[in-house]
């Protein structure tokens, strides 16, 4: 029932997906019965693969977190979070308020370990795949038992959502040799460097390595991360201004760019954002596609929330979260001396 | 005597950029002898104005901060640096060895205050001028004094080399409302809202408002600055070899191409960086311009050096920092309203 269209997106993107999906993924659909028979009433053969979950209630996309828990029980989205809690679904995917989200899904699923609130992942284009970036600001001061927290949550995420089967991982710091950054990531990589915690850890990452694509999984504090991403998302878009204007400045540069359109399309297209973000660190795969997410994006935003459900993602965060206690008592021998590779 | 190009570089640009400057403007140039004089030899009007200050040694570019600083004394750059603390010259320039001038300088001119580092500062262009952006990278872990001390150092500088009145000053932090970001910056807001400190204070900015320009000076710590500045660089030179690519992808593509290349000329100098750095924080002025800087790059550093050796930048500075203590001190009345707004 969320976002800006609510089923008149959701339950077309629904239909378009479950086309391509294994026979055996089965849906849930939380809402309006009247609303959504409407919308699947010529797509019996979809619906065949759908279960409508009635819900009389709905979370307006204005509701404040706190009035959303009050008065949440019952409503769509809660319902939808609820079915995980109960194991009558694996993943819940929704594209309404995101506070109430964050709340409701905090509330009924818990969080793993002492995390306090879910992790912000993100995907970057680079010119070999997408860098997986976290936490983009949802964890604002870290120390390095929640940086390797999320070190274990990104790699289990990008592995399931982008098929690669030993994601390597980075630590973001500064880069100048005299400055090796603050205690916490210093402490974080001496834990990861271990190698009590199941990863391929490749050392301390800088800025620019977030497009470069040297490493799968870049893991910073969500402060830092926030202001990176932003920053990142600002350039984007002053790069393809200062492009319009440079490309349109003169008749000839306006035919040039005429003639490169195409190219520059899918250009564009490729730096568009992935549809749906996870909140990691539950216990349960809870997915947030953008409020304005077109029935395409909204269909990709599916997708990713099936291939999460059909891996081992939760069991993999879970193994490592286990040997974490461990790796943070003393350092073991030899430790000292990673830190120094 | 330093960067990639040493006295070839350096003179030919300081011939260029005097013919520009005020007849007043006058300058030492360090190094060895007969490579000057024969460097000038052509140019007797520039000549006039500089005065050649003959040094036997040179820093290498490779030498290590510490082997510089024990060997340094009569060289060059520590000539031009010590320059300044006799009041010979007001500002100093190189090209060189970028650690080296770091220690060399806090060692001859000392940092003002409590500041540790010279602050590292960045110019980032936006549709409307270009952001100062600082600490890039030289000071990781900041208390909110150091924030306030960035605050005033960046508005400064920005005056003195963007020839702004009155620069407008905001405070780099995450952007939800549930998320205010940590300690430090909300306190080195609530100092800056108070107005005990002579700026036009904006209050808290975004990682995005660095290309946007709606505030002329952002203020973080150098962990935050570094990766924002490396991520924001990464994604420009993603932008511009996916564009490549695109552009290059076919016929009528590459047509295109050719046809907006001038107009791609003009927006890639657009997106070059500044050719110096000041060194902010110490006891008089110093800049580093990149030891692979053109003749023309050069030669806007001298303008740049100038500028700000000409501007109140020092005393401003120093008068601001005087007023440090008592807003540090407690909380003015008004000071909870403030930090509100």
């Amino acid at each position: 029932m969320g976002g800006d269209h609510g089923p008149a997106v959701v339950i077309p993107a629904l239909v378009r997906a479950i086309a391509d999906l294994p026979q055996d993924v089965r849906f849930l659909l939380h809402g309006d019965e009247a609303a959504i028979r409407q919308g699947l009433a010529r797509h019996a053969q979809a619906a065949r693969r759908i279960e409508i979950r009635p819900a009389e209630r709905v979370i307006a996309m204005d509701e404040k977190p706190a009035q959303a828990l009050r008065r949440g029980k019952g409503t769509s989205m809660w319902n939808a979070v609820e079915a995980i809690r109960e194991g009558q679904a694996v993943a819940a995917l929704s594209a309404g308020n995101t506070g109430a989200l964050w709340t409701i899904s905090r509330l009924i699923l818990r969080m793993i370990g002492e995390l306090e609130r879910p992790a912000l992942v993100t995907s970057i284009p680079t010119p070999r795949g997408v860098t997986t970036l976290l936490d983009v600001g949802a964890n604002i001061d870290c120390d390095a038992e929640r940086l390797v927290e999320f070190a274990i949550m990104g790699e289990a995420f990008h592995r399931a959502a982008h098929l690669v089967s030993r994601p390597t991982v980075g630590l973001l710091n500064v880069g100048s040799e005299e400055m090796k950054g603050h205690e916490e990531v210093r402490e974080a990589n001496r834990i990861l460097r271990e190698g009590r915690i199941d990863l391929d850890y490749r050392g301390f990452v800088e800025g620019d390595d977030i497009t470069r694509g040297g490493v799968d999984v870049i893991v910073t504090d969500g402060f830092t991360g926030n202001v990176a991403l932003k920053a990142m998302e600002g350039v984007g878009r002053f790069v393809l201004n200062e492009l319009r204007g440079a490309l349109t400045s003169g008749p000839l540069a306006s035919l040039g760019a005429l003639l490169a359109r195409p190219a520059l399309r899918r250009f564009s297209e490729r730096m568009s954002p992935t549809p749906a973000a996870p909140l990691l660190g539950l216990n349960g795969i809870v997915l947030k596609a953008h409020g304005g997410a077109s029935e395409r994006d909204f269909a990709k935003a599916i997708r990713l929330a099936v291939d999460l459900a059909r891996s081992d993602f939760s069991a993999e965060i879970e193994r490592n979260m286990r040997r974490l206690p461990d790796a943070l008592a003393e350092p073991a021998a030899g430790a000292a001396q990673g830190a120094h590779e």
